[in-house]
């Protein structure tokens, strides 16, 4: 993600005009990756890290981290933020003729040349005096900075305090920039050739706990970070989540597969059903049910229809096209920087879906003591509908 | 972890006596894992899982978590805990005389049995209830409960709100119990092995970014999570944090080794440091110079001992034994279920150490064109002393 332009910052500006802010501080580091273009990791909860993203687009972005991660910075060449940094760290040398790479050169011209604070709040109490916006409004992502920190922060605002703006950032994320949609594309081909992998690999006698294995190693080969691995076979396909594994292969099961990596700061989420052997009718039927009503999700999918809309017409058709006790919470939700980016496809978020949103399409069904079937899919909101992000075929796979 | 009793209940007790409350909520998922003795992991920020530790240890933990998490809660084996649930999850069937695994029989006796509520608040508060301490005073670990439900909480406990528990949950960690040591060494064992692997890769031609991507594959094949992989080689062996990767390895090379991973919930932390080929004197002296001052600071560790005064011991013997200008900002720090899990070896940390706490001890060097050192161990405090909790040999390794 190094310096590629991630935020639409003109969005951006928008909402901070509707709500009367100078500016939005980012603490998540998904809001901070938003706000710099680049994933800036904390050791601990103590560690703070913020960016600042002011309201006027022309002005740069801000940066408030630990002295000992100008390093990082240099070696993930982020340049288009201005840093400020707090805390001590030592590094001695100078490399005037010295052995050198073009990060430790960065490095070193950093730590020259950073405004260095004593405290992680100096540091973003000097950014927004130079932002020229202290003691105006600002939003702060409220979910990852220190209570005391935001409390001292509080006396630097408006009376009123700060708005909290995790929800706000939220908003502005859920319509994605090219560059943005771009990273989900790789995420979801990295992750739907790791889940092609791990169908081909069905056979009797395979245990579950192999198969999600490899798809861990998949993820991690191709630079990503695994996370839920849901590789649930026979009877164990009915469980949603899926954390461990027990279950052996054997003819006639049901695999379903749910499967979320991060790469590049961004989420896949893919999910498929498998049959070992020859489906019984029970499972083709209930498989085509599943299917009907993930396509009726996607023909509801365009700018202007409301994300409850598409839950109520999967729903409903889920129940008449075979399951009259189908229930259901929500038939998906945006992905981007969070696996769960905002809003969700549910029968209480009447959200308006605009064009460059993207979402994760799925409408499952659990049956405990008999099987789950899983189709879900990524795509981007079109102009007049919407296009896969997300390419394997869509059928019941048979091994 | 599952179901090994993790947490130090009667230590915990003592720190909640003396501070006057009935219980402490765990929001961070280090602070959940110490409770209930299992990693449980949120999707996003909005999703709020906490664990109530009652200050009597012969009461049970509870735990509150999103319905949908009590496929994992089965998937794992918790049973330590009392469960309470909110919000909706729809699975359908049953299971009498149908397929099925230990881990479905138990979820869907979960789904029957488990109280459930509208909201996250709610659960809580029925937790508090059911313990017979609403309108006690808690302590709360702050860091990872949303602002608006902190607030709403406050109004349920004495004037004066809720006491801030993060600190006071890394006071109780501090001591780790004999189970949590256990898997200290777990993770140690399986780092060290990572990184024997590593050193033995050293060779002309090779690239940093292979060493680092082996170890996180090794990480991933041994269960483990891995972050933190310093793999320097070169001019780069300078740089403390190492993120990206730029150099081959070329004869000559200090090759700084400080790799972190995380297994069953706690943290691994070593470093070493190889050469290809014969070190010069300038590198075999600056090793011995570090190294000197890490058995210093070794020296120092009994119960006792303030955590500044191995930092001053450690510091003053590298600057007298060779580098008179070495400044550092610590020379260790706690670790557990965090990287950085506590005290800090360092100039302003007066905490007295007490047997049982595990550090990891380090005293690195880092000249920015002339290369780093670093040897980096995990020990825990015995009764007169300490005792390896890694076994690598402390030399400057030779390829």
């Amino acid at each position: 993600m190094s310096d590629v332009v991630i935020a639409n910052r003109s969005r951006a500006a928008a909402y901070m005009e509707r709500h009367g802010l100078a500016a939005l501080i980012a603490t998540t580091p998904e809001n901070v990756a938003y706000t710099i273009g680049s994933q800036l990791r904390a050791t601990n909860w103590t560690m703070q890290i913020y960016a600042v993203m002011p309201k006027n687009p022309e002005q740069r972005p801000c940066i408030i981290i630990p002295t000992n991660r100008l390093g990082v910075i240099a070696q993930m060449g982020i340049s288009g933020a201005d840093l400020y940094v707090y805390s001590d760290f030592f590094v001695e040398g100078s490399i005037a003729g010295k052995p050198s790479t073009p990060d430790i050169d960065l490095f070193y011209d950093l730590l020259q040349t950073t405004p260095s604070y004593a405290t992680p709040f100096a540091a973003l109490e000097a950014a927004l005096t130079q932002l020229g916006i202290k003691g105006q409004p600002v939003g702060v992502d409220e979910m990852r900075m220190a209570p005391d920190i935001y409390s001292k922060l509080t006396e630097l605002l408006p009376s009123g305090g700060a708005f909290p703006a995790y929800a706000l950032f939220r908003q502005i994320r859920g319509v994605k920039t090219e560059a943005e949609i771009a990273l989900l594309k790789k995420a979801a081909a990295l992750n739907e050739q790791a889940e092609s992998e791990l169908i081909a690999m069905i056979a009797a006698g395979v245990h579950e706990a192999d198969i999600a294995q490899h798809y861990r190693l998949a993820a991690v080969k191709g630079k990503a970070v695994p996370a839920m691995t849901a590789v649930g076979a026979g009877p164990r396909s009915a469980l949603p989540l899926i954390e461990n594994y027990f279950h052996t292969i054997a003819p006639g099961d049901l695999v379903r597969f749910d499967l979320c990596l991060q790469l590049g700061g961004y989420w896949a989420d893919t999910g498929r059903t498998a049959v070992l052997g020859e489906p019984t009718e029970w499972q083709r039927n209930h498989f085509h049910y599943v299917k009907t009503g993930w396509e009726r999700a996607l023909d509801m999918i365009r700018p202007g229809v409301k994300a409850s809309e598409v839950f109520e017409a999967a729903l409903t058709t889920v129940q008449k096209e075979g399951i009259p006790h189908y229930r259901r919470q929500h038939v998906g939700h945006a992905i981007g920087l969070e696996l769960y980016d905002g809003i969700t496809l549910s029968p209480g978020d009447h959200s308006v879906l605009e064009k460059g949103m993207v979402l994760c399409v799925e409408v499952p069904y659990y049956e405990l003591g008999a099987g789950g079937f899983q189709i879900e899919d990524t795509v981007v909101v079109t102009e007049d509908g919407f296009e896969f992000i997300t390419h394997m075929e869509r059928r019941l796979y048979q091994q």
